[in-house]
């Protein structure tokens, strides 16, 4: 979406937007720190996010890659700064042609500062003179695709300091076709004002935003602000060079200026706040907390899908996802990064575009060894894994090998059952509780628009002994209302679904529209999955030194349980999965490998040879095709 | 679906399957007649029918016209007969095409009877001798396309009487290609099971499916069975003999004796019955109705959706409909007959293909001039207007110009809402009550498979003075909940729909499914319907005379009233749609037309030229364009 839309929409409604903008870092360690933390600031709410151009080889190309991750992985609607004085057209090309492809359409035109080594700045040949070329070319190139802002200068710039200049300039960059301004970082907020009412007098009418820079340290502050010569009004002083060596009292009395400055922009009738965030998320919560415009804690978005919707160019649209990847969104987005149209509506037929392989970025296990053994430990015996399992679904621990992000706050009405599977052993990988016609509004279950319902079927999936998997595939057969999937390593796969079609495990109901079924169960990504299961289980395994008990004990679940899913399909009722477990468990938690033999009330249950022949299907790549 | 099939799974199900067969009429009003009783039977769930050859041009064309409009229409797995000695190639060939085209997958292979004018039969040059090439035929032109019945004669046929020879002949037809055998009628039943268990002894191991003739008349039946060579058991002569001239003693005997017979049959093992209707329904009716195969008054078929499916080729998978056609299920079908795809899991757009036009067969309006003043009489007041639509609620009329079939069940929970409405001059054409997750067993508003859950949003379609529509929209504004389209003759169309996207009215979840959403509310097909119903009013007005007042009167209504629909999106409250019209009602409905001024509460309402104008769309067809 235009930033610009977003701007009048916030303008019409009378609540402040606010955005984020990013720069590349230097190292890959600093991307994926950064990656990490963009994830976690989506739910603040921004209106949108810049990423700045980082001019020169690697350094652009990086941003274009950030462009698309945020775009595209994390779901934000991304502004990629482009400057182009410092850049042959044919860069500027490729730079808009990967914007278009990430799905981006927003382009902060710049002009760029001229290259450090030539001592008076001459444009390249051919090249572009002012970022004013810029918006032009963009707009003869690309039409309206794109949104343009172009930058204003409240206190001048590097070069320019006559504001009747500025102004012009900046009226100009407007008529060829710039749709909004972003501001340098400034202060002096009486200067803004009295700028932006000039601006207003002059004709430019396109909505402006200014440029914040909350307060890190005193040292920074001071060293940002005269970098960028801007003026510092003397009760910011006053107020900071007194405590300047206590950090936090800094960043504590800064967050009140800082607010202080935002209040009187939104009542000067601005309603759009830019934070340069420095790449850090903290300062900017602060501010943004103090404004009230996130609770204590941070707010989640309003979602309008049950999960993260990528606003990739062509998965806008996109609105059903299979339920597996549900603590895995990156690694889904990247599995089908490949697809030519996304499913939206309804699922379509998995097997033609298939799942991505293992091998690409971002899908395998994360993290150093030696930071994932000091996450989990190392585990000798099945106890010890299951405590891991247990202290994440308390919240001890914030990640599983299966879990990118910590037990959601869904799963709190199904805490306590969860805990006690794992302490019997049954590890569970993913669940969610069955709704019946909660609110979309609902704080914990509730998303899509306004005056509508959703609803879920329960859902649990978990690894399982080999030889437990017999009496719970029996128990699962005696209720009238659960389908289930399971499959080992191997591919030894059984289900007792009697089609191939999807299973919708969530859907919505709203005001004039279809209904929305964003999330379902179906067998062939459910075997796309299973490879990534084990292949994350058999990575934790590799953490481990060759021959040591721990990759010993892993390798040993990953090569001998089963991946089993289950749906109870009557979401009128809650808790049927779990008393398919009742007394089943493993026993000897404690002991060696080999004499972990699971019980069923106390009895060996029968080895799973015995199972129904139903449910054995041959090739787990065609579960489908078997069974009709 | 293949008949074998069907008789395998009431087979392995215990139950048995039942059939009818039909033959064509002579006349074109006997067919009309037909059409509308297999409609009718189409309810007591047969699990398919027969229609018989009409050797000769026109006859068989029809056979193909019936085959079509049972399989397409109806909905009713059809099995086409075909003969062949009788019969050029070429003519085998476009039957063949015929039916393929129809959605037919079922043919019973028949030799047929020899021309009657030649002395002695002679196969036609280059064409078919026995029902066995035709076997062999099909299956060399269609492969497994068709499931192809043959012909079993338990006592003999015409010209031959030999059951070994008879018997071979069966045996070589199966082992050819035919996948189940249909007996000539019978009343023998220990001949009939000995013959059975002689073709099990043979190997013959398809499904036999027995012929079965209920007792209309005691004449009909003597020569009926006489005609056919077919045996009557002594018990039989002794039990109608004496009451042979007492019709409906004959028919209620009739009835025992023949439900006597099929229930020996169906102990026999033989989970199969197929009644030569005689194009008749009542007396097949009676027996089933014995055999309690189905309730008194006829039992609907457990719906798989809650409109009647299309079995035609292309429209097996059509599962969406919108809902103003609820009451003009062959229109709809006939409207759309010319598409390629049909919507399949969500609506798409109806834009590019577009409704038929209005003049195809079976769209306007049925029945002639007299007929339709006997019917609904000559109304010369809004009173009598009104009071029509009171005596279709009231089931006291069977039908509306808007409604080939009485008033469901359905609309019995707001029966009193609907007759108070139109007793106040608000003329409803099609309802629906909201249904908030009632089991798909449900006996009123149930459908789709077991353990499911049905929905429904509130929904109601009306004819509405001009004048009142103005206070109307106001109110509906002033709900949350309500979206509505409203037009008149002339196009003048109005919305508060923000999107023009379809909103699902009925929608159904089921265990291992999607989200099925089989009727819609959409603008396009809205517009497409608004012009079906204004003709069909302006088609009753025409059943009067030029200049009488009752012409006079329904021209009147229908040029200036409007069609408006309504759905109260909140499905978990009920009643909502009917508070929007309190006080509300047609005044002077007795007086002259021109006298006939709307009030509200008392009060004339605004004029429509101060409605909102953000409801106003300019033009009605492109509702959506201009709302986005």
């Amino acid at each position: 979406m235009h930033i610009s839309k977003k701007l009048a929409e916030a303008q019409a409604a009378g609540s402040p937007a606010f955005s984020f903008e990013f720069f590349p870092p230097k190292t890959s360690q600093g991307v994926q720190n950064l990656y990490d933390r963009m994830d976690r600031m989506h739910d603040l709410g921004p209106s949108f996010v810049d990423v700045t151009w980082g001019a020169g080889g690697s350094q652009s190309q990086l941003t274009c890659e950030m462009v698309h991750f945020a775009q595209t992985v994390v779901g934000l609607e991304t502004c990629m700064h482009l400057t182009c004085t410092d850049m042959a057209k044919v860069k500027v090309d490729g730079a808009l042609s990967e914007a278009y492809k990430a799905g981006c359409t927003n382009i902060l035109a710049l002009r760029g500062d001229p290259p450090r080594e030539t001592e008076k700045w001459e444009a390249i040949e051919g090249g572009f003179r002012y970022a004013l070329d810029l918006v032009k070319y963009i707009k003869a190139q690309y039409g309206d695709h794109f949104d343009i802002g172009v930058a204003g200068y409240p206190e001048g710039c590097d070069d320019q300091k006559d504001q009747d200049i500025l102004m012009e300039h900046l009226k100009r960059k407007v008529d060829a076709g710039g749709t909004f301004i972003v501001t340098q970082m400034f202060y002096d907020v009486d200067n803004f004002c009295a700028w932006v009412d000039r601006c207003r007098a002059e004709g430019i009418t396109v909505p402006i935003v200014p440029g914040i820079m909350p307060i890190q340290t005193h040292a920074a502050f001071l060293r940002r602000a005269n970098g960028m010569g801007c003026k510092i009004p003397q009760k910011w002083v006053d107020a900071l060079e007194p405590i300047k060596n206590d950090d936090a009292a800094v960043r504590e009395v800064g967050k009140g200026l800082v607010a202080e400055m935002c209040r009187r922009i939104i009542d000067h009738g601005v309603l759009a706040l830019h934070f340069y965030t420095m790449n850090l998320a903290q300062s900017t919560k602060m501010v943004l907390e103090e404004l009230e415009l996130v609770s204590q804690g941070g707010t989640p978005t309003k979602k309008a899908l049950p999960w993260r919707q990528s606003l990739g160019l062509s998965r806008r649209e996109e609105d059903v996802r299979p339920v597996f990847w549900k603590n895995r969104h990156k690694s889904y987005v990247a599995r089908t990064q490949d697809w030519d149209e996304f499913p939206n509506g309804r699922w379509g037929d998995s097997r033609s575009p298939a799942f991505g392989e293992l091998d690409a970025y971002g899908i395998g296990l994360k993290g150093t060894n030696e930071q994932n053994i000091k996450t989990w430990g190392k585990p000798e015996t099945l106890r010890d894994i299951s405590d891991i399992f247990v202290r994440f679904i308390q919240n001890d621990l914030k990640t599983l090998p299966w879990s990118e992000a910590p037990v959601t706050d869904e799963a709190q009405a199904i805490r306590n059952e969860l805990i006690d599977l794992n302490r019997r052993g049954l590890l569970t990988i993913t669940s969610q509780p069955s709704v019946n016609g909660a609110k979309s509004s609902d704080p914990v279950h509730g998303w899509g628009p306004p005056g509508g319902y959703v609803y879920q079927k329960a859902y649990l999936e978990l690894l399982i002994s080999p030889a437990l998997i017999t009496e719970l595939i029996d128990r699962i057969d005696r209720t009238e209302t659960m389908t289930f999937h399971a499959v080992d390593k191997a591919g030894d796969a059984r289900t007792n679904s009697h089609s191939d079609g999807p299973n919708a495990v969530t859907w919505g109901v709203f005001p004039g529209k279809e209904i929305v079924q964003p999330t379902i169960v179906e067998t062939v990504s459910f075997l796309a999955w299973k490879d990534e299961a084990f292949r994350l289980g058999t990575d934790w395994a590799k953490c481990h030194p060759a021959g040591s008990p721990s990759r010993q004990l892993i390798d040993h679940i990953m090569n001998n349980w089963y991946l089993i899913n289950i749906v109870d399909n009557d979401f009128h009722s809650s808790g049927g999965i779990f008393n398919l477990f009742k007394g089943l468990q493993v026993q000897d938690l404690d002991g060696p490998l080999s004499s972990s033999k699971p019980t069923v009330n106390g009895h060996s249950p029968k080895p799973l040879a015995e199972l129904n022949g139903n449910h054995k299907v041959t090739d787990g790549k065609v579960f489908d095709e078997v069974l009709n």
